[in-house]
């Protein structure tokens, strides 16, 4: 299979002969003889297949022509394999080991053939069954602020971040499933919304709230203009795979430039939702000590990044922006200014950490966090609490001083009967 | 001359055998034979010649690959010439009739055969002379709030800003002399700074202030990673052509994606250069009357902004930003929202007015407004004015509530003796 050949989708039955010439996948998975091929994509857009053989194992994720989760009615460019490919080299190079190994790339046929991770299992399926994760925040809090970071005019050179720009800039239809299922849909009535029954009431509070939908929108802005560094631009945690304790970050397909706050917002949310459905997975003593652990895990990942940030700073600011010419070249401490980037950065954070709440409720792309709650009248006032606390960080973004107090709003809202 | 012809500098005495064939020239100036060339550059930056003949005049346009006021130690790429050009076209769709009219470009002799404006003269230099403008602050405000308006998301479709974000974001070399001469040589001893003599402690001042310099810095952010709306990117009062009553806008070669507050600034900025250097060109009543000219200017500009951004916001936010769907479908208005955004713009604009007024008298570019006091007894004490209140624009940027107040604090500055 070469370049050359029309893109055409594989199937189990398809990929031996397909791929089977490929170095790339003999040298890990062995003689195509020897190779069993099961498709497990469970994601909204691509073909995942795990192709076994005697010498192991590799992934190959080929992307659609179309949304998965909604059929060909929905055309989605092919292209978003060649982001996610370059979004890989660059988070590999920016925080080594964190993302699978790639073994090849095929831009005609939207395809990747990468490492395949064993025993790891999708961290969010981790947090429903109710497991830990060793290291999971510092992991990850690390991770936000390394590719924020290096991918930065902190750090890189400016006609080298240009470059970038405008190689990414040519990712159009990804983005815009982002700017319409997270900063739009949630709060009209877009034709694929969906909610829990008995929500109505909590929607219509949104829906009213000018204020609210003025700070959204000051956020899409912020997403839409304020391209401060590469981000992975999905890192729910359904993008984190885990073992006990070693952890990968996985799909950055909506890689774009955008706020250094975004990534961290996004995971600090999907936290904050694993927190608040505990309730509808188990009971008791078992809830209170995992919902701590949760919330612990939120804690660790705002101050692994804000360690990690001011490390670099002080070791790697060699960009343009806050150049050391002004500050210690001078005798002038940069803490004060670090302080300040930092507080923007954690501002943002909260804020998109709120509309990513919103939408996993309400617009197309649920999470199983809630969806795994079978029963709505366990779920829906769940989701409430989940809906009107996602509104408070909106409206206070610029008030919470840390994760600190962060937590603490989230135990009050897991208290709370909204509905 | 064809694209395929290397480049080379056009004179006086080449210009006519070398575009004499070219009707975009011979219909506007007549027979080459009739022409007079005279080269009039006294920008930084480029070659500027009025081909005058039988039939009218022409400008012709051509960039230098160096910087001009620097010479040849300092190479500047041809392709600035590139980004004017489509810089140019945007705003004439955008602000029909407010830059000149593009008669011919050729990329590779990186030249610009455009209308000849006439009797226009650069305002810069009316302002020193004491010339009033008819309509000027409403005609600049207009024109910063379409171009910010129209270049950007609420009024773009998001794919068409995306392209034309990657087409700017090849345009290197040019914002990096913003990015150092600006943001950064102010405020540390850079190679090519100068100031007035006297000045010394006040310099000093700047310098020594870290929290003004952390401000400046995350002015700089914004500057670099927030790419609202397309900029004129040098809006300067030599920047402006103007007779008693018509207004130009001219050379964005400077042009890039930016914050929409941005040029907003630097024209105020340098209006406050103008107010703030009278007493060094005109006396008693004279001088009073106008300064408030200038005062008026600045408001006038300020209130247009705003008055025409409102216009646009209610009748052209056809782009995804601040969506009518989320405010007036549901029968909220967006007047709050659009508060919003005006609040943020214009403290953006009185930030980066602040770093305009620091960087013309301490970095390389001064303008003429101080220069043109021959005297550096009398001129350092305004400059010194000037500066010290760059700084407060800079830390206070946020607690303007508009242009009234802006011009109160500078009626203030225009009292203080500093040295």
């Amino acid at each position: 299979m070469t370049g050359d050949t029309p893109y055409e989708s594989l199937t189990p039955d398809t990929l031996p002969a397909r791929l089977g010439g490929l170095s790339a996948v003999t040298d890990h998975a062995g003689d195509p003889a020897s190779w069993t091929v099961e498709e497990v994509g469970d994601g909204n857009l691509n073909l995942v297949f795990i192709v076994r053989g005697a010498a192991g194992a590799v992934v190959v994720k080929q992307a659609l022509p179309f949304v998965r989760l909604v059929g060909d009615s929905w055309p989605l460019p092919l292209y978003r394999a060649f982001y996610e490919y370059h979004a890989l080299t660059r988070q590999a190079a920016r925080d080594p080991g964190m993302v699978p190994v790639i073994h090849h790339f095929d831009r005609g046929q939207a395809l990747i053939v990468m490492e395949f991770l064993s025993p790891h299992t999708i961290l969010r399926g981790k947090l429903i069954a109710g497991e830990k994760v060793a290291g999971l925040g510092d992991t990850l809090g690390r991770f936000c602020a390394r590719t924020a970071f290096r991918g930065s005019e902190l750090s890189m050179k400016s006609a080298d971040k240009k470059a970038d720009v405008a190689l990414f800039a040519g990712n159009v239809e990804i983005p815009a499933i982002t700017e319409a299922l997270v900063f739009r849909d949630p709060y009209c009535d877009a034709e694929m919304n969906h909610h829990t029954p008995g929500l109505d009431p909590v929607v219509e509070t949104l829906r009213r709230d000018v204020a609210m939908k003025t700070g959204v929108q000051a956020l899409f802005q912020r997403f839409a203009s304020n391209q401060e560094t590469l981000l992975h631009g999905d890192l729910h945690t359904g993008s984190v795979m885990a073992t006990g304790s070693d952890i990968r970050i996985i799909d950055p397909e909506f890689a774009q430039y955008g706020p250094m706050g975004f990534d961290l917002g996004m995971l600090t949310a999907n936290f904050l939702m694993a927190f608040l459905s505990q309730p509808g997975h188990r009971q008791d003593q078992n809830l209170t000590g995992y919902q701590d652990w949760i919330l612990a895990v939120i804690a660790n990942t705002h101050d692994a990044f804000v360690a990690e940030f001011t490390y670099l700073w002080r070791r790697e600011r060699t960009g343009m922006l806050y150049p050391a010419a002004l500050f210690e070249d001078q005798g002038h401490s940069s803490e004060a200014a670090l302080a300040d980037v930092l507080q923007h950065i954690w501002a943002d954070a909260v804020g998109f950490a709120g509309v990513e709440m919103h939408r996993r409720c309400l617009s197309l792309a649920h999470n199983a966090d809630f969806e795994a709650i079978t029963d709505p009248a366990i779920r829906a006032p769940l989701e409430a609490r989940n809906l009107m606390m996602g509104r408070d960080l909106i409206l206070a973004r610029a008030d919470f001083p840390d994760a600190a107090a962060l937590c603490e709003r989230a135990r009050q809202f897991n208290e709370k009967d909204i509905l």
